[in-house]
Order: structure tokens, then C-alpha cells, then sequence
């Protein structure tokens, strides 16, 4: 047996929430032996678990691998140390061996006390300042600030699985992406989620994509919006574009929504819708001028609920409001994610990642599209309540809307 | 120039449907040359055009191979002269030399006169009895029957495309295969032409797999039954045992319909299903014993819809009303067939694919899959009043009963 | 505390096989409390553990059907007792209470004595004559059988995960299903396993869809099969009529497999294909005649490689051999499925589900195809060592060729 | 007969290629009446043909509508008049009658000549100045500048299909998009294509995905690179990370790409590489300083090959040489785009509708993407020489490298 081992120590629901095996798994995978030394078993489902691992390998570097594949999972050395901070050198860019967030609750140790990360994110670092810590994205980060490097002093906590009632729900929703499960009762769990959400004083984020208004539902969003089912919305140029083309020449890239048929020239609606808000100068002048008088957006400029139209490289226009900075569309978004209580994508992959980038691992998603493999991608990065719902985007919002009593017109 | 040349004529609306650039594009890539050496246009979309064109060719065999190729798009030679026939010298074969079949109209020229073939089907051959001419498959063909063989004295009439009104829905219908379109509309349009076939007294094929079941689909599709909407139905077992496993269990795989979650041993359901019928006998007997009580099945049983249940190599069980040899399940759907105004194609490559086999061209075809690739598949062989729709296949069903005013109680 | 209690116990590696947590986990979804009375944990990975659990409900009949959800995972009552058997009582139906059985390893306890159930598969019954146990399928059963019904003295043995190099092999191959994986080295693994199995003197059976041929795989398949990597096909009417129309007109579905163009005529190929077979009497016979003189079909012919041809309902023709009643496919490939060690299925939902499930769960299964929704379906039934490749079947066949140095000539 | 009557005429080579059928359909589906005045047509495949066509409509507005729809396909009137210009009143904003452009090649008539338009890119303006004319997106217009308004003095010249040789290559590349074709000679066209192009003194442009690292093809692209056959690269943030990632850490989104295995702590990789070229300013100082020394970006710095990596709302970090705002990126897309005789899209939806939006129609495309959804998305917008590939894109590029002589070491 060789020197290079450690203790560690994990503790919670670790069976029925698979931590331990999981953190068995990886000490294998990597090669390292390991002594279960203490373990003590809650009786029940309700007490908590305990263990204690010695583990070691051949080579300290092994042992440092080992190490760092069990950290996310909750399993930290028992001397855990305190966290090690460097300065920063460089504005937008961290020192060489920053630590790397995952997006779940995370603590470092620091003058002997636990202080809590704000804003958990992925793939960001941890700047403190005084006795607060948060995540920082790379390029956000200064000359001078001070960054946790190493992975002394820091605690991930991993979720729990739902128990219980909503335990039920969830196995029904989250287990696996198929298009093959009772369709109406799928909505009635997404519309009962949403009214729980909502009583609990939370936001509904809602992150859309252009067949939105290409399967017709545009009249069922805004009604949604204008009865409170939606508190911030996620965007980019294509969605807001074609929502304004439905309401300025009732088609959506050049189809006719209520008849099916190409308009003549309908191609060139949408550059022309976009044309003419530029002209108005933003969304909501365009609103004031009366030239956009009805749809989703129209909406939500009547009724205050803030959006972001995050700008991508293959957008034509692109609107006035649409943000052509990445970074800047970023910072935005996070911004408008605070008391999200419940984020519903809708048919796209890009702005449903980009959320899925900044959001804390704690925030549920649910995830609808018609193609599995969009879903199956969303919800890699997702919580434990997050679902995924294989359907028309279309029909999906059509009795969402039903359900919970917001007809259009 | 060579001597290895023909004339053939075109007849028809041969320029808005096509026919002709098709003749053209097929020549071009046949390497064929050829010389207009007629054409009168229809002066309006109504009349008629007339083409008469020169094909030379260098061999021999490059002429015949281009006049196989333009055959199917109705060009004919002027004197295309009377059919051959050949006597069958081996059960279940025809001569080597046999006339393949296309699912479009056909006619032959014996006799000095043309006979209409009766019911056109694909990859079949012409059997000829007296002043009847009718398609056979292969394996049906007895010894001693006479076949059509070569292609002389044979003309098939392609189908045109539909003008006017109906042209406008079958725009929006039958165009791309895309899930971004209009949804709410296209159901709107599937309930228009069910009612108008039923208007005309043809009956409406549905042609179902079990993910009718599993999304939830049953209830919808039984008021469906039990209205009047459903007068034929080709399935499998397991589209069947999936039904009864929801009328005897409440679930289909195992997962409660009605909550979502898995019941205990729920992966037995559908065996112990089928094991009951088949300790009944068949379906109709289980119904009459009060084992089945509800469902599709039972509906069908109840307002005596015929149905046929082809048996595939990965059915358990199956069931005893499962047709097991698959050259019988094709004679049963044949026979089953006839009058029928519109194909409706759920969620089944499958039986979709054989169904569209044994099909004239001129029964419009509507598949429904949530999956793009099955969609296209099956529409390759439909005629051009067919459509598809990339939809979700249990929202799609409850949305059109409801349309149809079929809702389950 | 209820008097509905049961105590049930568990061995093996129930830790890092998951196993034990997923017990726990079923108890809690099943609203069943528990306690553990006696936990053994293996200290190292290499040792056994074992779990003693209390289990109680409110109702008997929830009690049942806790035990119910935890038998798969291996957890059975500490006092198992002995098998219940039942007569048979009608031709080609169970009695009611019948025990389904899974794919996994089972044994049953007769006399006193664990006896090994022949020949796992699923959905099955258990018969029992003398001191022999085996799986019988519900249509083969017969009048006067001896059968397994219940749950007591049934005891499943579930697969345990591969460890050590293999493991990281198997996690490589095994984990999700993407198309984003290095492609070289998932051909590479198939190769190096398909090399293990035949070292250990088993099997190779492919499951194929005719997609192989389409993509112009026929020739490194062929070669394949001449150079002793084929031992067992399974395959519909479809990939043999398409091999044989390549080898009769270089086409498959009227493609020239060499230059890509469309045959003139070249739809009615299979067609013609399969009537010349016909005429032959069969493939074996068509390759005597000298009428087939290359494809896959004749290389099996040639080097005697059994092969099974199961028909469905869209098949046309059918070729000869091609077996047109389901049941006897069905029986016909249990017959060739013994000593299988590894089964690759390429391009076929159809075959390959059939297939999966007839074969045991401990036969490793390999799925190909581009769409990975068919290779997420066909994995769902398989054992431990299944993995999906969601890649090209052309490009795939050819480099395993090459992998294997069987080149096509 | 109304008086809402106009004379279109159109030439070339309108049957074959679908030209005047299509004008036809279009006139049917505007509800208007029409008789062909008079129609001369071309006696052998290389002759012109002509046709003068008199419509009329019920309404003023009708007749509008027709004729914008016949105008795509090459019909113009008789007497089509002069361009109509309009000066730009505000920034950033076309006037409301502007004229939207198609991607193919544009003429406008002005002091009665006929003056090509430059660069054809869709869903732009027309700006005049002197006597040039050029596309002008809307972003980028200028208060004071002439924009061409309305529809007269504008002729857009159809593509024709390509005949003889190459319309049989194109026949099998460009024709349906399906996954079921034969493989290894798609990629000889390919390869054989892009040789065809350099002889030309053509350059061939990538636009790549993250997915072609992921699947082990970093090399192979290397090692098309260093060979010559990449002029031009455009990709995003995660394409090149994911490179350089694996350039540092033998990883691809954490998983080693000679093993398959996860290595540990490796979702955190491509973020250390980001951070790593942040700190040396850029790829380019990334290289000179040794820290990246080999992969595909570093063979593009390596061999003066010029890259574009436009910034989306999904990166991470990005790396210093993103572009990040979406404009910039556009702009520095079309300023590459010159010369460019072959575009290949591999794996990326986001650029490669990017990259449509700004070629003009005459630049063939070829898209290689296990998904077809996306194959058929891309090529919409496609010239008539576009072609899609339904492949795995690691064993596509693998193989194309071997048939271009192009090994990786």
C-alpha cells in the first residue's frame, strides 16, 4: 500500500440519492483502491447516511485525479483546508489554475467560516470580495480581484431527488425523453407546476424559438402573456421578427397562419417588418406608433414584462431591440433570471443552452421541442426537476393555453 | 442521325403538371436526343396540350432504356400497338419477361380496344382473363394464367394535380414535409376532408401503431369509433394488445395512462393482455365474455368496424385475432380496401408501408408522425392529394376529435 | 406499524451495481416503508456486500406489490419458499396467474433445490418437466404442461457491471447514445470485441436491414462474410432482395451502386430480382443455377452461413426462402441464436427488436444506425455490455472492413 | 375580360428548366386567368425557348400580386421600364417600398441599360451609386444614399439546371436528401468536386461545427489544412476551443479522444483552454507562444489561412479571436467570401444558415449532418449544384482525407 492516500467523507440521502455509488464508480474508473472505514445507514428514507473512504492509488498524481472525479458529487477530503485565492494578472483572464463552477450550491471555507457562492454558474470562477464569493465569467474578471485556484476549501452540495408526491411527478416527467408518454397529461403537469411556481411568488421564464409562431400558437402565447403566464422571455431576432410579421401581414415566413397558403411575395415580410420598426426606432416606439398592434411581442410591451433578443450571426435586420453583442446579451440575461421559479424553453437549441449557461442547477426546466435530440441536449446541463417534453410546439401551447384558461381571443 | 429513333406522344395538362419537362429532363439524362415535333399549348389552364416528340438514340438498347424511362410519365409511342401475353409456366413466378406495374391508372390495348386494369398496385404484374385485365402479385399467380409482358400496348395515365380551391389546401397540406407549420390549421384541414369523404360514401382507412396508445390517444380515438369516423382499421398486435392492456390495466407498457408512473411488474401488462384474450379466443369473444370493456378495440368490436391485425416477427403473443403469415394479413387488407376515400397513417412505418403497397395511387394518403424521416417515407408512394404532418401523434388525435365534436366522455 | 411486512434480503456487489439503490428507490415509489436491518458493505471494491431489509405497508396488497417491483433488482423474500406450478389447461395460453419472465438469469426453487431456467427470455412462462426448467413462449404451450405460477421461489440473478479495463472500455462504448463520439475508435472497439468473441469460440450473429445495401455496403459485407466475421444472419425479404438486385443489375432501389444515377425501369429491380429467385426455386438454388454469382446472400450461400429470412406484412415478392409466417421466424431464430457472444445489428427497428427479444440479456448486442431514437429503442432490452454507435451504416461496415482486414476485391 | 391586364414574357430554357410550368402554377394559385400568346419552342435540349403570356385579374391589386409572384422565375413585363430610386432618409433603415433581393444574379435598367447587380445576397436593398449597383443589408445603409424601390427596371436571372456529364453527378448528389445512399461514392464526389474547383483557382470555404472534434476528425481536417484543400474557415467559439482543447488536454468536451473515456475533472478542459489563449491575447500568440501546437486552428495560423469565428449567446468565455458582436461578424464573413467556388457545411445549423444568408446563389454548397432535418433546412437556400449528405460526419471526413491523398500523420 502505498502513501499517496486520503480520507474522505460524504454524508445525506448518499444511497437513495446515488451519491455513494457514484463516487464508488469513479474511484474505480480512476484506477483507485478503496477502504470504507465507517458507514452508518439511516434506517429509514428519512435519516441521512454517513461514510468514511480511505482511497488510494499509486501515484500522488493518481490520487489527485481520483480526487477531483468524486468532488461533485459531495465526496471532500475530511481535513478539507481552507480555500487557497490568487490575484488576478490579467483583465479577462484567469490565473492558469482558477477553479472551474459547476452550477450546483456551492461553499468555500475561508477564516475558518462557510460562506455561500452567489449566483451558482458554470464554468465561471469565484471572486471574493471581503466575506462575499461569487461567480465570475471569465470575461468579466479584472486585474487586482482575488480568484479561488485549487479545490482546498471548497464544498459542492449536490441535489437531492424529489420524495415523496412530487417525487411521483417528477419520475413521470423526468425520467427518460421519449416521444411515446401521455401527451394531455404531460401539459396538465406543466400547467399545474406553473400555477405552484406562481403561488410561491416566482417568475416564469419563457426561452422561444421561431416555430413558435410558425405552428400558429403566437395568438395562444399572448394570451398566456396578457392573463400572467409569463414574467421574462428569452429570445432572439428570428422569433420577434416573425411574431411581428404575423401581426403586420398575418404571415410567418410568408405563410399565411390562417389559411396555410404562400403569400406573393412573402419571403420579404419578415425584412420588411423589420424594416419598418427600425424606422420606428425599438419594439415599443413601434408599439406607440401604432404600427405593431397585436401579438406576442405587442404584448409584452403592453404589459411590462421584460425581454432579451439576443443577437446571433445568421439574423437579417436585425431589430432595433435585438442586442448584437454576445457578451452583452449575457449580462443581460442574468440580470432578468433572479426569482425564476420555472423556465420553459420552447423549439430552440441556441437561447435554450445559452439559458441553460447561466442558470443555477436549483432552477427546474422544462424543455419542448419536437425533435428528442434538441431535448435530450437541453436538459444535459438541467436539475433534477427539470423535464423534457417531446411534442408539437404548437398543439403544446395550444392546450397549455386551454388548461389553464387563457384563450385567445 | 441514326435509325434507333421513335415517335411518342403526350397528351394532357402537360405543362402545369409537369409531364412534360419531366419527358424532357428524362430524355436529357437518358442521353437521349430528341426534336419537338409538334406542340399546341392549351390556351388557358383548362384545355388541353399536345406534344409529339422524336427521340434517336445511338444503340438500340439506349432507345429502349429511354422509352422505359419516359414511360411512366404517360408518353407513349404513337403506334404503341397491342399488349403481349405469355402463358404462366410456374406457380408463384411470372415469365422473366413480365410487365412490372406502377400504382397509377392503367390501360392495355387488346383487341383493337383499351381495357382499364382493375385496381392498380405497385410492383404487381397484368393478368388477363377473357376482356378483364387486373393486377396480381407474384406469389398469387397460378400456372397456365396469361401475363402481360414487354411494355408494347400499355399506357398509364398520371395523375394531375388538383386546380382551384382544393389546390390551395392541398398547397398548405401536401407541400413540404416540415413541422413548422400551422398546426391548429392542419388539423382543421384533416377534419374537413374526412367529412367530405364521408359526404361522398367512401369510407376512411386508419392505419395505427401502438404510439396511438402510449401518448394517450385511446379514449379520443374510440369517440372517433364510436362516431362514425373510423370504418376500417389496419394494425398490429401490438397497436391492439397495447389497447387492451389499457381497457384491462389502465396502463400501455406499463405506464399508467392516467398518472404517468410506472405500475409494479407494469412490463408484464401486455403479456397477461394478450394471455387473456387468447384464454378467450379471440377479441370479439372477449368482449362478449366482459374481459374487455373499453378501448379502441372494443369499440371497433362493438359497432362492427372491421379490422385487421397483421402479425410482424417481433410480436409477443400475439394475440389470436393476429393474422401470423403475412401473405394472408396482404390478401385480408386487399379485400378490405375497396371504396375507401382517404388513408390516415398513425404512427406506423410499418403497416404505413404496406398499406401504401397495396393502394391505387388515387387514395389520398394522410401520415401523422412526430418523426420527419417516417413522414417522408411513406408519402414517396402516396398520389398527390397526399399529405403528412410532423406532429405529435396524441395531441394530434385529441385535437381532431375535438374538431369532429367526438370527445371522449 | 402495520402487520403487512416482509423481510427480503440482497447480495452481490448491490452498492456499486446499483443495485440496492435501486431497491430503495423502488420501496419509496411504491409507498412502502422500510428499515435495514443489516448492512454488510464490502470493504474494497472486489468484496460482496449484503442487505437485510424490513419492509411494511398499509395493505397486503400493497405489500404485493412492492415485492413485485423489487424481484427484478434481485431483493426477495428471506423465506422465498418453492415454486407454485399450474397445469395447463387450454392449447396456447397460460393459466391467469403465470409468472412472466425477464431476460435476466432465473432460477427456480423445486425439491429444495435451485434449478437454472434454460434459455432466458422475456415474456415468456416457465415450464417445468422432471427436473428440467425452461422459458416456453405463450403459442408453443400445450395442454397438460406443467407452469410456473406467482412469485415465490423465483429468484432473478441481475447482471452485474463489467470492471476493470473492460469497464472503461464499456463506459466509452456503452453511455449515452450520441452521434458526437469519436467514430474511428467506436469502430475500432467493435472490431477488437468481435476479435474476443471469436477467440472464444462463439458466435457472430448480424441482424441487417436493407439500408445496408443501399449505401453500397453489400461488397465489404461480403467480404466480411467471406473471411469468417459472419456466422448467423438475421434479415428480412428486403435486404436479401436488395442484395440480389445489386448482384442481378447494380442497382439497389433502381440506384447504380457505382455511379448513383437511376436505372431506367430501375423500380421494377427488386421486383425482377426476386421473380428470377422465384423461378429458381431459392437463393441456394438461383446460385446453383448460376443466376446469383456475388452479393452478401451468395457469400452465405457459398460458405454456408445459416441465415434467416422472417417476412412482414410489406414485403413483396417474397423471395422464397423468406419465411412468410411470423411465429415460425420466430422459432427459427430462437433454433440459430445458441452460442452467440456478440450480435450486431445494423439498420433494422424490425429485426432488431425481434431479435433482442429472443436473446438473453447476457449476449452482448451492438447497435448501428443513423437515427438514435431506433438505437435508444433497440438498447433498452439489452444486457450491460450493449452499446449504440448512431453513425453512418455505410461508412461503418466499410471501415470495419478495412479494421479487420477484409477488404472487398 | 377586366382590365387589369399585363404582357410578361420570359426565355431560355423555360421547360426543361421548370421555368414556364412553375410561372404557370404560380398564376393558378394567384387566382389568375391567363393565355399564352405565343410560344416558340427550342426543337432540341440546347435551343431556347420563349414565351409571351397575357394575365388578367378581377383587381387592380390581383394583378399586383401575380406579377411580384411570377417575378422570381424570370417573367417580367413586356415592357418593364426603369429602376425607380428612392434616397434613404434615416440611418440604418431602408424606405418602406424597397425592392428585397434574392441570391441570384439581379440586373436593374437605368438610362436604358441593364446594370448587374453586385454580390446578390437575399434580404438585402439595392443601392445605386454612379453607375454601380450592390446588395446593402439594412443595418449598414446611410441616410443620402439611392435605394431602388418598387419592382420595375429589375430582372432576376433564374439558375438553370446543369446538364449533360455533370447533371448526372448532380442527379445523384442533389436530388432527395436521404441517409440510404451509397456512401463511399458520395465522397468521391465530393473529393472530386473540390478538385475541380482548385483547378479552377476557386476557393473552397469550410464552415464547421464543434461535433467534427467531437468525433475524432481534428485530425484528418489537420491534415486537410496542411494539404491545401481549406482556403477559408468559418466557425464559432465552441468549434475552435473545443480544437485547441484537445490540442492541450487530448479531450473533447472532457472525453480523450484516443481512449473514449471521460477524463477527470474534464468538463472543466475546454474552459481551461479559453482561459489559457486569453492569456496569450490570441490563437495566433497562442502559437507563436508554444502553447498550441498542433490541431486544426493551428494549422490555419500555421499555413496563413484565414478564419472567421463569429460569437454566439451560447459561448463560453469566448476565446480572445470570437468575434463578438454579430454585425462584425456578418461583415467579416462577406469579405472572405469573394471567390469562393465550393462551400462545405459540416455539422453546424447556426453558421451554416449564416453562411447561406450571405452567398449568392451561384456558390454550390454541400452539407454533410447525421441529422437530415438540418441537411434539408440548409440546402433550402442553396444553389441548383447544392447537394446534402445524411452522414456521420467523423467517418465522412476521415474518408474524404483518405481520398484526397490527405493522411494524418
Amino acid at each position: 500500500m502505498s502513501d499517496n492516500s486520503e480520507t474522505v467523507e460524504i454524508h445525506g440521502h448518499i444511497i437513495d440519492s446515488l451519491s455513494l455509488p457514484k463516487v464508488l464508480d469513479e474511484l474505480i474508473e480512476a484506477g483507485a483502491d478503496y477502504e470504507i472505514l465507517e458507514f452508518n445507514v439511516g434506517k429509514s428514507h428519512q435519516d441521512p447516511s454517513y461514510a468514511r473512504i480511505k482511497i488510494w492509488t499509486e501515484t500522488e498524481d493518481e490520487l489527485e485525479r481520483a480526487l477531483r472525479r468524486i468532488h461533485p458529487f459531495g465526496a471532500a477530503p475530511v481535513d478539507i483546508g481552507e480555500v487557497t485565492l490568487e490575484e488576478v494578472d490579467i483583465d479577462g483572464a484567469f490565473p492558469a489554475s482558477f477553479y472551474s463552477t459547476t452550477n450546483f450550491p456551492t461553499e468555500i471555507r475561508i477564516g475558518g467560516r462557510w460562506i455561500p457562492v452567489e449566483h451558482p454558474e458554470m464554468d465561471c470562477g469565484i471572486a471574493v470580495e471581503e466575506t462575499r464569493a461569487f461567480t465570475i465569467p471569465v470575461a468579466d474578471v479584472k486585474r487586482g480581484q482575488m480568484l479561488v485556484t485549487g479545490r482546498d476549501g471548497i464544498r459542492v452540495i449536490p441535489s437531492e431527488r424529489p420524495r415523496g408526491k412530487s417525487a411521483l411527478e417528477f419520475e413521470f416527467m423526468g425520467s427518460s425523453v421519449s416521444s411515446e408518454k401521455p401527451k394531455e397529461l404531460q401539459v396538465q403537469r406543466v400547467a399545474s407546476q406553473m400555477k405552484a411556481v406562481k403561488k410561491e411568488g416566482q417568475k416564469i421564464l419563457w426561452v422561444l424559438g421561431p416555430a413558435v409562431i410558425h405552428t400558429g400558437s403566437g395568438p395562444d402565447l399572448s394570451a398566456l402573456a396578457a392573463n400572467g403566464w409569463v414574467d421574462v422571455v428569452f429570445a432572439g431576432n428570428g422569433f420577434a421578427a416573425h411574431d411581428i410579421e404575423s401581426a403586420l401581414f398575418k404571415t410567418s415566413l410568408g405563410v399565411y397562419l390562417q389559411e396555410g397558403t404562400s403569400a406573393e411575395g412573402g419571403h420579404e415580410h419578415h425584412i420588411r417588418a423589420i424594416n419598418l420598426v427600425r424606422r420606428s426606432g425599438s419594439i415599443e416606439k413601434a408599439v406607440a406608433d401604432g404600427v405593431v398592434t397585436e401579438g406576442v411581442m405587442y404584448q409584452l410591451v403592453k404589459h411590462d414584462i421584460p425581454f432579451i433578443l439576443a443577437g446571433s450571426v445568421r439574423d437579417d435586420g436585425p431589430l432595433p431591440d435585438t442586442i448584437t453583442d454576445i457578451l452583452e446579451s449575457q449580462k443581460a440575461m442574468r440580470e432578468l433570471s433572479g426569482n425564476v421559479g420555472l423556465t420553459i424553453i420552447v423549439a430552440t437549441m441556441l437561447h435554450g443552452i445559452a439559458t441553460g449557461n447561466i442558470l443555477p442547477a436549483s432552477v427546474p426546466i422544462i424543455c419542448v421541442d419536437i425533435n428528442p435530440s434538441t431535448v435530450t441536449k437541453l436538459l444535459d446541463r438541467g436539475s433534477h426537476q427539470s423535464a423534457g417534453l417531446v411534442t408539437d410546439v404548437g398543439l403544446f401551447i395550444a392546450q397549455l393555453a386551454g388548461e389553464l384558461g387563457a384563450s385567445k381571443s
